[in-house]
This record gives structure tokens, C-alpha cells and sequence, in this order.
């Protein structure tokens, strides 16, 4: 499994929730076309595919909480026996196709516990859309977008699944990666009585209300580098400033687009820097050992790659050319690209739905210190907020997902009272420090 | 403290249970009048009394969710040192003041324990109505009226409160009766990061989806009498067919009218008949010791009481007459009742709200089976989801309650996850065989 596969949960995660909360800052689309081109490779296992009713709301009466939406989820029954155990993936921003291609932990522990396999699609995602592609246009519909309409989907569907399999007995694990082992997570604490365990696979449930610094993520990108190569750090972290003096240039962006080969014209530095940084960021994501590789093993060591072709460098090479080779291995893993697109716009659901959702209730501020080896920004709340408002005509909640799922002191919490959630996390893992 | 007093929290909940459940059935007006003659009266503890801004909706972000309203509740910090503890009492279907007033149990304890005393009142009840009286009126509104956007409601107020308080770190405890012990104990399920325990007194949350058998309320009202006199019991059930003999007779009603006091002339003989089973139903719910006494102590055994009148006539009376003294002891305690009202319409929101409740997700079924004490009904839910239909526009999620909450095989999920609630009840409550 390549490493943009693997990566993409990852990526998609990342990608929308810094895009959305760093107005101006980073944007790597990229990361879409990318997830284009993949989501439609075909799962290992064979799956049916089902759609299931749901009610639009799960928390009100209104008349329009009544409407009814289909939910697409996916079923293997190779390994079940009746009464066995059924593993649920709770799937997250995406479609669950992608999802079930990508979590070969599931099948592959499936065999030995007997376990019916059930991949459930999140709501307004894939093809899991109330009304079409129009759910994304109206801000009535898009409001039942969130996470907890999403865990009480997942209830009302499993509770359904058992009656009809007539295996009511049957215990439930969740699994889930990223934001799919938040809810995973959640969904353990919150419906115990239909979940016995949770695995939660990189999944940063302290990134909210400011529970673990601002600056953590990228502290740990850093982290991850300096671990690889002294140099390799410092050698990225001095390329922004050559980026900086190339644009300033008359000319600037012309010898630039030259430079980093883009497919068009650039338009900004900004598509440059956040397509360069977009590269060292999500391979420290999938950099071998993190708690992601559960759903499909790395086989190496990305960050130590790139910091090989960085020191590999000769002598007195610009740091700039040493940063864009190093990118390059990511975008350009297999050499088949002639040309890096930095400015595709897309109308990507996913990616669509998942900046609406960090504008709600997902919000997970960040920052980068001087000391990260990625470009500085401060977390600006105020500009986010404005952002929020005038995109979606939403203002976020930013202690909602605390008040409703914890965080805060959340050792003392699960001690006291959780049980059979598994958080796995791996220490490279730059979302591990919120995990 | 009355008898009547006592007993209102759980007649209003059982009466719009009822009412709801069985159309044409039990409609048991005359508590409301009781209600109202009662609910102005003061709390034993000076309350302050202060308001807190909600979302209509915490679980959309929908225009709509954005609306604000004000919910009530009462505070008392005489007993409290900062860091102490925090006991809250999760408001249920009425006004705020009215439990504080009845809730002794929760003051009795403050001293000891230094606690702060809060008492927070349902959204849609008593003041904290998101609209004023039309909130009432609207199938929009009404359809944000329930037991989770309440529990929501609590968790940001006392996540707040605490922050005000400068006390993050003091535990807090919930406390509850009847439909606010079954939120007392989901709160501590649901939010475990915020209530550290709970107490929920008499809490039928085995009520839903025919977990326990739809009989198991009647039964335990019937098995009441039953042990304090079986000639009681046997009274009290040959007295109905009393009751319709008189009623079948010419000027039936108007016989009965002067037979049983009324204010005005009876129009149909469901609202004498509710009056009477009324009396008996309410009576046995207040019978010593039953888990409500946690919330105003009862001095007696009112069972005993009006069995005693009952077994006490002359040889040969009338079942029907004694039937009707042993009613006036409960609605007639003081003695100072000149005739009874029993057919007084109202529009009191309390009983609008809880019947609302009841034909969305508070759907209780029940039946009265011929063994019981009491008319006999089947339970017919086409009728009752008819009724829901026409009255409200709503169709009743039946499944929901047992869905987000649990309540099948209670006792495994509770002693694999849950922890420190105590659910409180006293085996001669009828609600306790689903408490």
C-alpha cells in the first residue's frame, strides 16, 4: 500500500482542520487530488453494500428532523458466525469505500475472532448525503452535520443490524483512525451498552480547548525531523526565508513556478509554502512506528528518506532546492508526475464537509512557534471565527466538544469510570501529543 | 408537608403518562389544580435565582440552533466553601421553585457535606421557555423539547457555574425524582466528565420498549392494597362495574354528580372514573417507604390509611361509596374541600410539555390487566401514535430512549462501565419495578 494511501485519513484530517483555522496560512490541496485518485481502488474483501434510514435529527421532534436520509454502510460476513463478535469501523470524513480498503487490521483480525465486518459511512459524506449534492449548500441541512448525530447514526444502525441478524447477544467492538477513532472513542464513552470496546486509532481527542498546547502538532513534526537529522531540521527550517527572497523578486513567481515544476503559473507564495510544508507535515503523519499503521502497515521510514536526499545534497546547495527535492518524494513517490499542481480548486465533499464541521464543533486551534521548523503563525481565533461566519454563516463552539465528550483531567475520568478503550498512538505520530 | 405536595412530581409524571398513553383512559385533572395551589409555596432555603443564556440546540448548528433562551435556576451557597462539593438537582417537568421546595433531602445533607445547593429547571417548563407561552404552540420549538438538550443544558450551566465559581475542581453530584431521577442517572452515564455521582429516586427507566412487562405498574399499585387489606383491594375492584351501573341509569350522570360531590355537573363518566383510579394511584406511589420520601419525608401509610376507611363501612355499603370515601382522603386530606372539581381543563405548559414528551421519545407503554385493582385497558399504540399525530404533528420514537440510553440487560453495562448511581426505590412504589 503506497504512502499516500495510507496517509490520506491522516492527511484529510489535518489538511481542513489547519486550512480552516489558519485563514491565509495552509491550504494543500493537493491532498485532494490525491485522494482522488484513490478512493476508488477496490477493498481486499469483498463488501455488500447496504443503505440503512435515517432520521435527518436525532435530537429534536421538529418536522424536519423527521426527513430521512440513506446510510450507506458496508458488510462481509465471511468470518461470522452467529453470536460472534461484529467489529464496526466508524467511518469518518470520507467515503467508507476508502475507509474499508484501508483498515486491514480489521480483516485481518477478523479471521481469528469470527467477527462480522461492518464499515458504517458518516453522515453527509460519500454517498451518505441527505439531499444530495445540495446538502452542502444549505446551512439548515449542513447543521446536522456533526459528531453526535454521526455516534447516534451508528447506535440506531448496529441496534437494527443485530435485531436483523437475530444475534442481539453478538458484542460490539468500534475501530476507527483520526477522527473516526474520536468517535470510536466517544462512542464507547457515550453508548456502552451497544459498544464493549473501542479502538482508537491517532486519535487527537486532547487537540480541543487549548487541553494540550497550541503549538504541539507542529512541535512534534519538528520533533520527528531533528529525530531523523540535525541538519535535515535546520535545512528546511532556513528554506522559507529563500522562498520568502525568490518571491520578492521581479519575477518572482514566474522563476519559482519554474523551480518547483508546477503544471501553471503560480498565483501565490502561499500555494508554494503550504504545498512544501503540506509534504513534511503528513509524512511525519505516516512516519513508521505511528499508531495509524493499524490501519495499513508503512513499510518504512519516510522521514529518514527525505532526510537523506536532504543532507545528500552537495555542499553549499540552496536550502531551498534541498527542501523541494525532499517534497518531492512525497508528491512524486513512484517519479510518474511531470509537473506538481499547487493550485487545483476542487469542490471535494469531504474536504467540504470536514471545514464545515472544524467551523462548528471540531475546533482544534493551532499554532507554529519560532522554534518549529515550519513557517511561524499565531492562532488567530478572531479571524477564524470571521471566517467561519462569512464561508458558512456559522459561529463555532469551540467548548462543546469538551462539555459534551470531556478532556480535561481525562486519566481521572476514564479511571473512574471508562473501560475498554484503547487508544493507540504512535510516538512519532505528531497528533499523538493531543492522543 | 402534604401529602399532595409530596406527590406531585410523580403524580404529574405518571398522570400525562397515562393520559397520553391511554386516549380516553386516565385523564387526572384535578392534580394540576392541586398543582397550582401548591407550587407558589416558599422554598425552606432562600434561593437565589438567576438566569443562563442556552442554544436552542446544542446538537445542530443550524440558524435555528443559534436562538437563545434563558433557563432558570436557584442557588444557595450558605453551606459552601469553594472546593466543596457542588449537588445539583437536574430539573424535571415543572417550575424550578417547586422542586426546590420539595427536594429536603438535598438541603438535609448540605451542611454536612459543605455543599452549594443548585437547582436548574427544565427548558420548556416554568420560566425558562425559549419563547415565552407560544413556545408551546409551535411544532419548531416543541421539537427542541427534550431529555437530551436537557442534559446538554446542565452540563454547559454547571461547566460554567464552576468556572465562575473558581472551583473546577469541586465534585459534583446530581440528584433527581422520577423523570428527573432518570436524568439524574443518564447525566452521570452520559457526562461522567462533570457529575462524579448521582441519586435517582424513584426512576422507572426500565419503563421503555417493553423491558419490563407493560402490566408491571397497575400490578404494583394493585399488590399496595392488596398487602394492606385484601378485602380493600377486592372493594376497590368490584367498584367500577358500580360505576357504570349508576352511570348506565336514566340521569345516571346527574346521580353521580351529587354521589360524588362535584362542582359542576359531570359530562362523562371517564372523568369521574380518572378521578377515582386517580386517588388510588397517587396514593400507593406516596405509600411509606417508597424512594420519593427522599424528597419530602411522608409521616404515614396512607394505603393503610384509606383502607381502613374502606374496611371500616357498615356490612352491605356500597363498594362504589366506599371507593369514593377513601378517594376524598387523598383529594381531601385537610378536610376543607366543599365539592371536587373534576373535569377543570387547563393549559398549564407542565402537562403540555410532558404529553409532548411523552409522544416523542418518552413513550411508556402500559396496560391494566384484569387481575389489577383498577379498570382494565389493553394497550393499544396505533391509537396512542394517532393521537400524537393529530395533537402535536409528531410520530413517537418508541425505540430512542433505549437506543441512546440503554436499559436492556441494564445491570452487565452498568457493572462493566458505569458507576456511583444509586437508583433509590421503595418496593411499594409502582414505579419501582421499572426503577
Amino acid at each position: 500500500m503506497s504512502t499516500c494511501l495510507l496517509c490520506l485519513v491522516l492527511l484529510f484530517f489535518s489538511v481542513v482542520a489547519e486550512a480552516t483555522y489558519s485563514p491565509g496560512g495552509f491550504h494543500h490541496l493537493s491532498s485532494l487530488r490525491q485522494k482522488k485518485k484513490t478512493s476508488k481502488s477496490k477493498p481486499e474483501l469483498p463488501f455488500e453494500t447496504r443503505y440503512f434510514p435515517q432520521n435527518l435529527d436525532h435530537f429534536s421532534f421538529t418536522p424536519e428532523s423527521y426527513k430521512v436520509f440513506h446510510q450507506k454502510y458496508l458488510i462481509n460476513c465471511r468470518f461470522w458466525r452467529k453470536g460472534g463478535p461484529i467489529f464496526v469501523y466508524t467511518g469518518n470524513e470520507g467515503d467508507i469505500d476508502w475507509f474499508a480498503s484501508n483498515t486491514g487490521f480489521m480483516s485481518d483480525i477478523a479471521p481469528k475472532f469470527r467477527a462480522l465486518l461492518v464499515f458504517i459511512e458518516h453522515r453527509f459524506y460519500g454517498e451518505s448525503t441527505p439531499i444530495g449534492k445540495k446538502s452542502h449548500k444549505s446551512a439548515e441541512t449542513l447543521g446536522y452535520l456533526n459528531s453526535q448525530q454521526a455516534l447516534a447514526d451508528f447506535a440506531i444502525l448496529i441496534r437494527s443490524l443485530k435485531q436483523n441478524l437475530s444475534s442481539e447477544a453478538s458484542p460490539v467492538v468500534v475501530f476507527g483512525g483520526s477522527y473516526g477513532g474520536m468517535l470510536a472513542a466517544w462512542f464507547r464513552l457515550k453508548y456502552p451498552h451497544i459498544a464493549i470496546g473501542a479502538l482508537a486509532s491517532s486519535s487527537p481527542i486532547l487537540h480541543f480547548d487549548k487541553i494540550v498546547p497550541l503549538t504541539s502538532f507542529y512541535d512534534a513534526v519538528s520533533q520527528d525531523f531533528k529525530d531523523a537529522s540535525i541538519n535535515c531540521f535546520k535545512v528546511i527550517k532556513k528554506s522559507w526565508e529563500e522562498l520568502d527572497a525568490v518571491t520578492n523578486k521581479k519575477n518572482g513567481l514566474q522563476e519559482l513556478s519554474k523551480k518547483f515544476r508546477t503544471c501553471k503559473g503560480l498565483h501565490s507564495i502561499y500555494s508554494a509554502s503550504n504545498w512544501l510544508s503540506g509534504a513534511f507535515v503528513y509524512t511525519a503523519m505516516v512516519n513508521y512506528p505511528t499508531a495509524a499503521n493499524f490501519m495499513a502497515p508503512l513499510p518504512g521510514y519516510p522521514v529518514e528518506q527525505m532526510c537523506k536526499i536532504v543532507d545528500g545534497f552537495p555542499r553549499g546547495s540552496s536550502n531551498l532546492d534541498r527542501a523541494f527535492a525532499a517534497a518531492s518524494l512525497y508528491y512524486n513517490y513512484s517519479g510518474s508526475e511531470k509537473c506538481f499542481e499547487m493550485e487545483q480548486q476542487t469542490d471535494d465533499h469531504g474536504l467540504d464537509g470536514w471545514q464545515y464541521q472544524a467551523c462548528t464543533e471540531m475546533v482544534m486551534p493551532m499554532s507554529c512557534s519560532n522554534q518549529s521548523m515550519l513557517p511561524p503563525y499565531e492562532n488567530d481565533y478572531e479571524a477564524f471565527e470571521e471566517q467561519c461566519m462569512s464561508r458558512y454563516g456559522v459561529k463555532p463552539r469551540p467548548h462543546w466538544i469538551t462539555t459534551e465528550f470531556g478532556g480535561m483531567r481525562i486519566e481521572t475520568v476514564l479511571k473512574r469510570f471508562g473501560s475498554n478503550i484503547i487508544f493507540s498512538n504512535g510516538l512519532q505520530d505528531p497528533w499523538s501529543r493531543g492522543g
